[in-house]
Order: structure tokens, then sequence, then C-alpha cells
């Protein structure tokens, strides 16, 4: 990850949601995110959380390999499921493509509990590269 | 929405992102969430903010018609489509249901500006409906 | 639906399952699928049927909006929900347009049982559009 | 595979298709397909077909480690990206599980070309199991 997007990324959404990143390689993005804050009613991780760490790690990832800010990259979709439930500690999300074309990619992303590993979503993000228009 | 339930939703991720509920009925559920300060680097609203307010929408449209807070629901998976981008003022989310089974609930909800009404993205939620453990 | 189109869909896959188009329009195609010999082992339609059938749907919709075979219409996702069983009879697959962009479009297609309406699955289907090399 | 499944899936929609199985585990299920009669009208794979060979392998999968026939196993969802088309050969599905839960199930199964070993398609199909009424 360059300075430019490491500055970049600690604004808006993922601050707010306090994801701190830990791996930012072309075939791996990773970073964790607490439970704390980020829950619903019942005090378990609200799935918007899941699916907001899920985007962001996609989009780093769609980022550096189709090479931010020249190139543009968008979220065109986004499919998770839910598989269990965190109510504590904080989770980690992990990236990797399964294919990242020209104009578009899909990466993997699986979260899991930050402490004992267990699978708590999966989703993949597909991501559209564009130019920059300046 | 109860009163209970009204209290329950403004804390956590529900305020974090200032989605603010406007019709919550068995058939209608709506919010509106600002752009600003949900969104990515390059100034976009966050596809994670996005699939927030689609995951919160369908929670409540599930808790309304399931009778939370006897009732627990959980999203098990969301599907969305991100169709247009948003920068700058609100947009608005209206989830109905497709399907509302005994233990299986499935939400449309649909996001789009709240100014102009063009469509922003396009989701589904299935959620499981569970006994509350006592 | 030209004829050329109407000729084209009557062979391959369409052809084996037995879809038989009913109404081809950009806002609205139908056709229905027999159940019979599209079943699982265990005598239920089959979801790759059902896939299937809102694959055809999306795919015509998009060609005919797009404006086949000038240009070119690709599946580049299917999320599909299946809401309920279907053991005999036929079921009907309506697909109309959520957003038909340039380059992408995203199609909804419902199923129902076609004798008691009944809702069967609910999908979702992007596709591409590409100029046709010649 | 018992040789009842074994018998059961060479019905239906499965033998339409022309799938044969290779090999059935808890862990991995995998089958070929050829493209030769599941083609739309350009001549390229269906997703449709490429949908059916996915469900199918997800179906079977989620039946080996459930106790089919006791247990029942019914798709609940499947959300599939096409990666890229095939006109020729064959096609090979690997389904793998991420999670079998005892009521769901989650299953990945990546196709490729059988050929060359290019990825096709990879989907995620949820499954539900339940108990068989006598």
């Amino acid at each position: 990850m360059t300075k430019e997007m490491s500055v970049a990324v600690t604004d808006g959404l993922v601050a707010k949601l306090g994801i701190e990143m830990e791996e930012v390689t072309a075939q791996r993005v990773s970073a964790v995110m607490p439970v704390a804050g980020n829950t619903q009613p019942d005090g378990f991780l609200h799935g918007g959380a899941t699916c907001s760490l899920i985007e962001t790690l996609a989009s780093i990832g769609a980022a550096v390999v189709a090479g931010w800010p020249e190139k543009v990259v968008m979220g065109q979709a986004q499919s998770t499921s839910f598989l269990s439930t965190a109510t504590s500690g904080s989770v980690r999300g992990v990236a990797t493509p399964i294919r990242t074309g020209r104009t578009t990619h899909l990466w993997n992303v699986d979260v899991t509990d930050a402490e004992t590993g267990k699978i708590v979503a999966s989703g993949r993000v597909t991501m559209a590269v564009r130019e920059r228009r300046s």
C-alpha cells in the first residue's frame, strides 16, 4: 500500500468502523475490526459492519492490482454469507483475488474471529476498474 | 416499530452511520442515510455503508414481522448490486418483503438518491428467525 | 423478439429444458418450463433448472434492450434465492429490468408455480453488453 | 457416494446435461460437463448450465455430509460469478465445503475449462438440511 493510499483509507467509513489494516499486497489484503461499536440491537456484530470490512478489503486489493489512483475501482456487487456471530473482541478479514481482469475483478473475503479463527462470514466482491477522469 | 425497538436501533452501527428511520411497517421499512462521513477514499458513498443500510432495513422489517424481541432475527446472507454512485446529500433505502416464512425471510431493499430518486443500489437479504434463548 | 432471436433460443439448453417463451418485450420477458424432466433425485425441481430459466429470461431481455445480434450480451453474475419447491406442473419466470446501462444491465427474475402463482424463486442477473466482434 | 445416490443422480436434469461425476467425498465433489448441447444462441456455454453444474455438486456434497437419504438437502440460494466463456470441450466443477452446520451448509464450487484449467465461473450454494418426512 502506497503512503497515499494509506492516508486515504484512514478517513470516512473505514475510520468510523475502527478498521485497522494489517497486510496489503496484490495477493492478500487483511485487516482487523472491533466488534464493540459495530453491533446491532441484540449485541451481535452488525452484518453491515461485516459487509463494510469485506468491501473495504476487496477495494484496497483491487486498487493495488489496478494501480490506484491512476485507475479508479468501484464496487459493482457484493454477495456475502453470514456464518456465525461475534459479540466481542475483533474480527479479521482476508481478501484474496479470484480473478483480476482489465476491467473487472472478483475478490473473495473471509472474515474470522480474530482470536479463535472461527469463520464469521465469507463474501465475494465484484469490482469495476475504470480510468480516472481528470 | 415499538418504542423498545426504536430505542434499540439508535445505538451501535446505525447511530454511527447516521441512519434515520422514516417508516416502519410489516410491508415497508424506509430510512435515510447521509453520504458525508460514509465515503471511501475517492469521495463516493462506501459500498459497505450501502450494505449496512440494506442490512439494517431488512433486519428491522424481519423483526417487525417475526415479533422481536421474543424472536431474534439474524442476517444469513446479503447480495447487493451497486448501480450508481452518490457523492453528496443522502440516500434512501426502502425494504419490502419478498417472502416471510416461519424460519426464513427474504427482503428486497432498493437504495435511491434521496433527492433525485435515481437508483443507487438494490439488494436482497436472507434473514433467519429464531426463538430467543432466555 | 425478432424471428432471428426466436429461432436462436429454440436450440441448445433452452430446448433441452422445454422452456417455452410467452412474452418478449423490453420491459417484460416471460416463459414457462415443465418440472418433469428437470428434477433432482428427490423429485423436486432442480435448482439448476430454475437458474437456467432465470439466466435465459434475463439474457433475452438484455438482448432485446441492447440490440442483439449487433450487440452480444453475456451473463456476468446470477444470485438466486430458492423460496419453495415444485414437484409437478410447470413454473413461470418473469424478467423485468432494474437498470439497463450501456455496458451493464441488472435484471430481476421471479419464478412462480404456473398454476398457483406461489413464488418458487427470485433471482438477479447482471448482464454485460459488448460489441460483436466480426 | 453410495450406490443409491449414484443411481439417483443419473436421472433428471443431471443426465440431460451430460454431467459425469468424478470424485465424491465429504471434502471434495467433482464432475465434468460437456459444452456442446449446453450452449446459448451465440454458441457459448449457457450460464444456466454452469449454475446447474454448481447446484448439482454442492447438493451432492451436502447430501454426503448430511447423510442422504435419511436427511433431505435443498438448495436455498446460489450466487455465481461468470468469469470467462467456453465454446467447446468440457468444463470441470469442484465443490468444497466452507461450512457444514447441522441445518445449513455453504459450499464453494469453482468451474474451470477441463482442458486448460482456466477459471470459467465461481459460485456459492447455501443448502438447507432437513429430516426426511416419511
